[in-house]
């Protein structure tokens, strides 16, 4: 019956469309409850929507884009709202309809004996880490955002994080997805093949396009044998170059796998101690750059001793200058909290402006010898707080305000200092969007840095699937 | 100069203008020096060409599709001719050029460091892999045609391999590819980058777009480290389902990373001992089903031990029978033999029906108990001899004639057993072209087994990318 009303568009107002495909008390205009999702928490982003519409299933979420497609109405796709460069906030025009996937959240399947479990967009990240524990296997994306991020979210980013190193990125971690087109049409594109070469590989179009070519409202996601063992350290050392030695090392023989490897730099180790509750300097002299360092193991045994002996190689190749192992829980948890707090640590400083890219990661201490020259240049004062996934080549090149200054006229300079970082990591071959994705925020500069082919062929498949371009616009392209 | 003769296209002949591209002795149309790029391995599949050409640069290939584009010439890209689909062959008509890509065999960067290494489209597999431990590096692309197959020809199919296990299909092993597009631009899309969301992936639709799409012709592929020990083990156990919770076990536990588990029946070791040249049965007695297993680990002591404990509980859980470790590289040679010469070792026992399908792997008994149980009923005497990668769910479903049959009566089976067998992959959610692509041997079998959206889907984005239809005319879709 509803298939009927849709099939025949005429002047009837959207909403009430609406509501009969997901009920009345689904499509939501009241501002109060809108506001919190018409925003994000960096605040940098805001936007207005006819209603935010909140589907329960994929044929809900079909026949809500079939309509779209039908009236030319703007569709934003929204989870858990936690994204950084305002891809899941409308436009000011109010013309779009924000649509939350937050109601999708089942666990449809888990496949212990297949390694996998099949989720909808609409599942807490960490829900899916619990899913995967109560199966006694594991799911190793791991965000700051985890408790509250959502699965469909991370696959429309193409979520990182600090379990890259050993596992990939989002998209790394998919064995198939559901997707609703723009025109409404499903593809049931979930799988359970590890092998499949029957036809064009498409879901890794739709991971990471931030909800520009279609919804992916569920997702076959890969499990792993869970760690017998893990060792957690905090290495100083005396520069980034060292830092990549000891990564190489350390992934050649630490008698496991190298599942965390994040660089810091003293200031960080500062900011931390001054601003973070509880925080504990965890080495007792002063270095000028520290390594948290995680290895896994499917061995129970042992493991400890392997990375003590790798350690001891690093401390007599003279890469290493002083190292801790946690020996309990709370102090791997001291160690965790020092990077997992030093985005906060460094909102406490003042302003600052971000980066978030990547370039190979033998290239990242000539990029950061040269980033950082160029700073104490051209921007005198700024304080650099340089930290991230080293082994994925990928930095949070955030520079903080100078000490006492003002921290709008600092926050003027965020193009131009935006810029001068971006075209260094053009000449190293980089990624001015490593991680976060482009949404609205770097949108403008991607024209800039994309190889203009790409870019094009981009634009080729955009009009090729979404030709009424309703698909979360003014964003990516 | 050559751009301003192919920029106005007129009626002269393609193939001077060809020679002006490439030069005269890469334009071949000598019969004898084409045939043997005309016509694959198993004689399945020939064709006809105006010509063979050679070209040597991403530049000559991009003048030659841009000429392609001109004039409307199909284009069917080659390199090392070992696909078993008919990916590589041109149709009947002569109409096409066959873009031979073994001049372009250059490995234009290694970087250890960063894990990394740059190549053409035409070097051939095996000298990826020793570039690799030049280096210091491991490439994990392992397959029987190493020796002769090129790494363009792997990217085009997502070649599968013994090594998917653990290190996943060829598109889990590039970073980036360099593309011509059907119109004759270059994408460089080659990347060293670990992270990158600054736009949409595009490199998995061209990578087992079977040169449907264009042509790939150069490849930033990972390395990794060097594997430190190896275990090799021979395993007897009851059935399929058994091998399936060794592979659980041996996952959750085995003090490595199990980097093969290939299964293999009774009747295949029979094969081996009765045609393989020098092949010794591994075990004492007779089990109706083995397990090839490899173990693999950075830390150089110690495997050994901890896989036989592995085994020690897989035999007081019954889950295996009897079990061989590899003591020498001897031992471990006729072990791989066993499962490298069963393909061979097969033919030699008269003709056999193939199919390459991939099911969630805790779908493998099921399958298998439904498969054989049909073929029993619709087909006596024949004799299956299924093999391959339980690990990916990934099965050499082959069928052997029946004793002192006739060959031809039983090819003539061919479409009819595939129906059947592929009725049942599809029940399962499994694919109908696991790791062998689809080419023209299983074109027209698509429509029938995929969904039809996602059909659709790449029929738009086919037409998208190559409006006039010039790239490998007749395969896939």
């Amino acid at each position: 019956m509803r298939r009927a009303i849709l099939a025949s568009p005429n002047s009837q107002p959207l909403l009430p469309k609406l509501a009969n495909i997901v009920g009345a008390k689904h499509v939501i205009t009241d501002p109060d409850v809108m506001a919190p999702h018409l925003s994000e928490w960096r605040k940098l982003y805001t936007g207005k929507a006819q209603a935010l519409v909140r589907p329960s299933s994929t044929a809900e979420v079909s026949a809500i884009l079939r309509l779209a497609h039908e009236t030319d109405t703007p569709v934003v796709p929204q989870s858990g709202n936690t994204g950084g460069v305002g891809g899941q906030i409308p436009d000011q025009s109010g013309r779009a309809i924000l649509l939350s996937l937050a109601r999708m959240d089942r666990v449809r399947d888990v496949q212990p004996l297949s390694n996998m479990m099949t989720v909808e967009a609409g599942v807490i990240l960490q829900n899916v880490q619990a899913e995967a524990e109560k199966a006694d296997r594991f799911f190793p994306m791991s965000l700051p955002s985890e408790g509250s991020c959502m699965i469909g979210g991370n696959l429309a980013t193409n979520a990182g994080g600090t379990g890259v190193i050993a596992f990939g990125n989002t998209r790394d971690l998919v064995l198939g997805i559901e997707v609703v087109l723009p025109d409404g049409r499903i593809w049931n594109g979930l799988s359970g093949l590890r092998k499949d070469n029957a036809g064009y590989e498409m879901k890794h179009l739709f991971i990471g396009s931030e909800g520009t070519l279609g919804v992916i409202t569920a997702a076959t996601l890969k499990l792993f044998p869970r760690p017998r063992s893990r060792v957690t350290g905090f290495i100083g050392l005396a520069s980034p170059e060292h830092a990549l030695k000891l990564l190489a090392r350390a992934q050649g023989g630490s008698g496991g796998t190298v599942t965390t490897f994040e660089l810091l730099p003293r200031l960080g180790i500062d900011m931390a101690l001054k601003n973070g509750a509880g925080v504990r300097d965890p080495l007792a002299g002063k270095h000028d750059w520290y390594v948290l360092l995680e290895v896994s193991s499917q061995d129970a045994d042992g493991l400890q001793d392997k990375v003590e002996m790798m350690l001891t190689g690093a401390f007599e190749a003279e890469e290493a200058e002083d190292a801790v192992l946690a020996s309990s829980l709370d102090q791997r948890m001291n160690l965790w909290k020092i990077r997992e707090d030093l985005p906060f640590a460094q909102a406490t400083e003042g302003a600052s402006i971000k980066h978030d890219i990547s370039v190979p990661i033998a290239s990242v201490p000539a990029f950061m010898a040269e980033a950082l020259a160029m700073l104490a240049e051209k921007f005198p004062g700024c304080r650099p707080c340089p930290f991230g996934h080293l082994g994925d080549g990928n930095l949070h090149f955030n520079v903080t305000q100078p000490v006492g200054a003002d921290g709008q006229a600092f926050l003027a300079l965020y193009d131009e200092m935006n810029a001068a970082v971006f075209d260094i990591v053009a000449r190293y071959g980089g990624s001015i969007a490593a991680e976060h994705g482009v949404g609205q925020h770097k949108r403008k500069l991607l024209p800039r840095y994309k190889d203009p082919v790409a870019l094009d062929l981009m634009l080729t498949l955009k009009k090729a699937i979404d030709p009424r371009g309703i698909m979360n616009p003014g964003k990516v392209l």
